[in-house]
């Protein structure tokens, strides 16, 4: 017998792996949470039955996520986490000379689950993480902190989903004032070339922010396998380096850091249109 | 009723695209040609049962594929194309001011559906190009003609498949002897991070080059997401462009030229550890 996982994705592209076994399954107030070991990709994290990461290329999202707006800061001191449950993204920023790292993940069966079966993701032991369980819609427009680096690892922004409240104006609006005077942001956003009007909408609540930029990675496990990425700042420009790593790496490099921003022709002009449009209505 | 293609790819992963309706389906010499009309991708043409092209993206396959070895070259007037009977790698070289193109596809079917069912794709009226329907590998044996550029635009070299032989260390060495003194070679590969071994043996073919780089772009079709390509020069260091477009595109751009060559660290890493093991055994 074959074992096939089967994501359905926009309801005209499936994406399928084979399946060795189903290693957990369980259910917490938020979503339902599955984590299958897959021939391909080894094991697959899944939330609500839609891939999140797994072993073989979760390096390659965490790493992008990461290090991108890390090294596009000159210092950054202090780090907000939104999301970022299983441990990966926290993971990278800690191997920055950070001072304080908050991780707000509304769902602690994720972290519990993460914890046993990827442990290769978390530092959960290292004393500058704080570990949150709380909405972060709640956190962030109750608490006075002021961060360097926002980073939003959280799941996609589907309609009625547990994310979808983070990806509206308001949330970025308030993360835009919990942001130091170099603060720089940034979001995983689905690729630009399947639904190309919710990335114009995702891209539309990034508006409060002077600087917005889109950059791109590679992770095969994701339909259409590349990722796009919203950086979005006060003052720093996210494509200048300012520091470089000290640490090793196994995608991210300083050309990486460059060539991520550069778009193909079809990109630039959709953002560029999208952007003309607004100034248009404005 | 909803209609599924389902691609397998290594036994491992399976790509599904839903139908609206099956365009053509014949079988020729070689192999099975289909087209299908699939929601997200528009027209795409299977051959054997694998996804070639789609309406929706081949311009980024085509661009990509022809345009960093043709502005690699300060002056490529004899151009030819193995493979392509698709036209669309012919449609892009013929932007370029060429003087002949030679197109070589051993399957005349492949040619005639396509001019039929995707005629966007082909410029087959230009008086530059001649069709030549044969074995590439005894076409490059047997011409005196020399070339500027070589594009192999081939189906994958999949074991016993018609284009296996096209990937032979011997095939590669004939090529080289055909090209001009600065002249340039590309060609298709997968993508490096699914079958690397399949990759390495492919990439060794190509040693008789003193120059061999590896360049990625986007092709949403295909497994995975992206595609690669293999280029390879006699003297012309193909990351250096020699000219720039003076004419409309809409994924290639100058910038993405050097973007394209840099590979995230564990890529380049591979590549160059494959380089030290022939040292040390050579």
């Amino acid at each position: 017998m074959e074992l096939w996982y089967i994501q359905d994705y926009i309801n005209e592209y499936k994406m399928g792996l084979k399946v060795k076994e189903t290693i957990f399954q369980g259910k917490t107030r938020f979503q339902e949470i599955t984590i299958l070991d897959t021939y391909l990709y080894g094991r697959v994290l899944l939330l609500d039955g839609i891939a999140q990461l797994s072993e073989k290329d979760e390096f390659m999202y965490h790493e992008m996520l990461v290090h991108v707006p890390m090294f596009s800061h000159p210092n950054p001191e202090k780090v907000l986490i939104i999301g970022g449950g299983d441990g990966g993204a926290s993971r990278e920023v800690l191997k920055h000379p950070v001072k304080e790292v908050t991780l707000v993940d509304i769902d602690e069966g994720v972290i519990e689950v993460c914890q046993r079966y990827f442990s290769q993701l978390g530092r959960w032991d290292d004393p500058r993480l704080t570990v949150l369980i709380e909405d972060a819609c709640q956190y962030i427009s109750s608490t006075s902190e002021v961060f360097d680096v926002i980073i939003m690892d959280s799941t996609d922004p589907l309609p009625h989903g547990v994310a979808e409240p983070l990806f509206s104006p308001e949330f970025f609006e308030q993360a835009f004032h919990h942001l130091s005077p170099q603060g720089i942001m940034v979001s995983q956003m689905e690729p630009p070339f399947f639904d190309v009007d919710r990335v114009k909408k995702l891209w539309e609540g990034f508006n409060v922010f002077p600087i917005v930029k889109l950059y791109w990675g590679l992770v095969p496990t994701y339909p259409g396998g590349i990722w796009s990425y919203v950086i979005a700042s006060k003052s720093q420009d996210p494509r200048r380096q300012e520091r470089v790593p000290d640490f090793p790496t196994r995608y991210y490099s300083p050309a990486i850091h460059q060539a991520a921003f550069v778009l193909p022709s079809f990109l630039e002009e959709m953002l560029e249109n999208q952007k003309r449009d607004e100034e248009n209505f404005s």
